[in-house]
C-alpha cells in the first residue's frame, strides 16, 4: 500500500477541493486501479464528495450547516472557542473518511464530483489528509 | 480489481434498494473475500446502509430531511430548480460511497441492513453507481 | 482478508469507543499495512471517527441529535419504540460503516481521533462490529 500525508492550508469555514492533489500523487505513484482512502487527520474538519463548481452552492451548504448547528446554543464543551463544538458536530455529521475506486490511475469519480475538505472552524488551519492506496 | 457501473432508475424521492444487484454481480465475477466499494456518481442522491424493509420506516426517513432542508428556504443556487440545493445538502448529510465486507463472495451485512440509494430529487432520473471489488 | 466479528456492549445512548479493541486485534493478526473495514451490523447505531477524550464533547454530540430528531414527531413507523425511528434517522446521518488506514500494523489516525460506536437507543444492547483487514 502506498500512503501519503498532504497538507492544506485553510482561511475559515468553507470547501476546499484537494482533487488534483490526490490525482497528481495517483500519478506520481503509477497507480495502476484498486481503492483510494483519504482520512482527514482532525476532528474539527471533515471530507465530502461534492459538486463543488459553483460557489453559490457552496455558500449555501456552508450557511446550511451554520444554522443547523449554530455557535452559542448553550453547548457544555465551549472551552476551545465558539466555533469548536458546533466543528465537532459538523465533522461528525459529514464524515472523516472517504474511499473512492481509482480505475487505470485515475480516480472514477461523477462527471461533475470532487473530493472536498469541508472546513468548520473559522482561524486559519493546517490541515493534514491522509491518502493510502491499496492496489489490486 | 474489478469495477462495473450499474444503472438504478428512480420516480422521485425515496430509498431504492439494490443489495440484490450487487450481490448478483458479486457471483458474476466469482468474488472471494475482500471490499466491495459503491460510489454514486452524482451529486443530489447518495447511498445509505439502512434496515428498508418498513415503508413506515422509508416514509419517516423522506420526511424527515425534507424537514431538515426544506425547499425554497433561500438558497442562493436556485437556478436548477427548487429541489436541487435540498438535493445536495442531503447527499452531503448523508455521503456518496461505502465500503463494506465481502466474505466468500457474499456481502457480509447485518440481518437487517440492505444497501440503499437515497434519491433526494423529484423528477424521474437514471442514476448510476460504479461498484468496484478489491479482493484480499 | 481477515475479518472479525467484535461485541460492544452498550448502555443506552452514548459514544463508545472501540479503538483499542480494533488495535489489539491487529496486533493479534500480525497486520502490515493495507485498510481497515469496519461495519456496525444494525441499523440504529451507528460508527463515527471522533475526538472522544472530552464527556462535554460526548454529551453535547448526543444532545444535538436528540434535539435533530427527537422522540414523538409524528413518525408513522413507531411500533418498536419511541426512540426507534429517531435512532435509525442518526444512523442514517452518522453511518454504519468506517474505513481507515493501517501503516506498519497501527492504525493511522490523527493523533486525537478515536473509532466509537454511537448508540442511539435506550435499551442496553450487544451490539456486533465487523472488521476486516484487506492487506496491501
Amino acid at each position: 500500500m502506498h500512503h501519503i500525508e498532504i497538507r492544506v492550508p485553510t482561511q475559515g469555514r468553507g470547501l476546499y477541493e484537494f482533487t488534483e492533489m490526490a490525482s497528481a500523487w495517483l500519478h506520481e505513484i503509477d497507480a495502476g486501479s484498486g481503492l483510494l482512502n483519504a482520512l482527514i487527520r482532525h476532528t474539527t474538519a471533515s471530507l465530502v464528495l461534492l459538486g463543488g463548481a459553483d460557489q453559490a452552492l457552496r455558500d449555501d451548504l456552508v450557511a446550511f450547516f451554520d444554522r443547523l448547528a449554530p455557535e452559542g446554543a448553550g453547548y457544555s464543551h465551549a472551552n476551545v472557542g465558539a466555533d469548536d463544538m458546533p466543528s465537532h458536530i459538523k465533522a461528525v455529521l459529514t464524515g472523516a473518511t472517504l474511499t473512492v475506486p481509482v480505475i487505470d490511475g485515475a480516480l472514477r469519480l461523477g462527471p461533475l464530483q470532487g473530493l472536498f475538505l469541508f472546513e468548520h472552524r473559522h482561524p486559519p488551519q493546517q490541515r493534514q489528509i491522509g491518502l493510502a492506496f491499496l492496489a489490486g
